[in-house]
């Protein structure tokens, strides 16, 4: 779900109401982080720390998760995902767990509207 | 398994064979990347690459997966793992999955001259 872009990066939300789970994709043909040049390496983790500070300020939030992993989707992207000790994957990864709750139009809208006044004024909304 | 360290950080491997495992582990006492110092950050995302780099060219290896996960360890650290399409886990993630096979000595001596010899001049081995 298509939440905005920063200047690298589209902002994505996965559909899994769970955690906040965004999803940063740069824009890339390289599929590792370590292949970026040095310059966009340095946007990429500037747009992370955005985001990072962001889901880290939401309600409930107790720890982050932060990866790239990119097993089935080539197209390089970084998970940034909320974790608190009650949350339906904990202590383990989100990763390959099936969404229990999806997100209604009205809550999506409430999360993209959160996203863009919590972004700071490199984020374009969707 | 200690393989050595970096300026900001000391080098592991997970003792599980069936993948190359590194974790980085830097010196703070922050949990999250975003609350380290842009410097901190600077020096964590080279020593990323560094081993990055590394594991890339390790025999087999296809895809990294990177992550700071920290759900049951707090000290913060970094997961670098090299993964491939027959590996234990794949296409799922590495977490959470028993080790199926552990290192020998031998086998260990053998990823720790390699790190050795492949980490550049700011890597100290153990």
């Amino acid at each position: 779900m298509a939440v905005g872009r920063f200047k690298l990066c589209r902002l994505l939300l996965m559909n899994n109401r769970a955690v906040p789970w965004f999803i940063l994709v740069p824009e890339t043909d390289v599929t590792e982080i370590c292949d970026l040049n040095l310059l966009a390496q340095a946007i990429l983790y500037d747009e992370i720390n955005t985001v990072s500070h962001f889901v880290q300020a939401l309600d409930g939030v107790e720890k982050l998760n932060v990866a790239a992993i990119g097993n089935v989707v080539s197209q390089l992207h970084i998970h940034v995902v909320g974790r608190h000790a009650a949350d339906f994957a904990w202590p383990g990864v989100v990763w390959g767990i099936e969404a229990s709750e999806r997100y209604t139009d009205e809550q999506f809208e409430r999360v993209r509207q959160q996203a863009a006044d919590g972004l700071g004024e490199d984020f374009r909304s969707a």
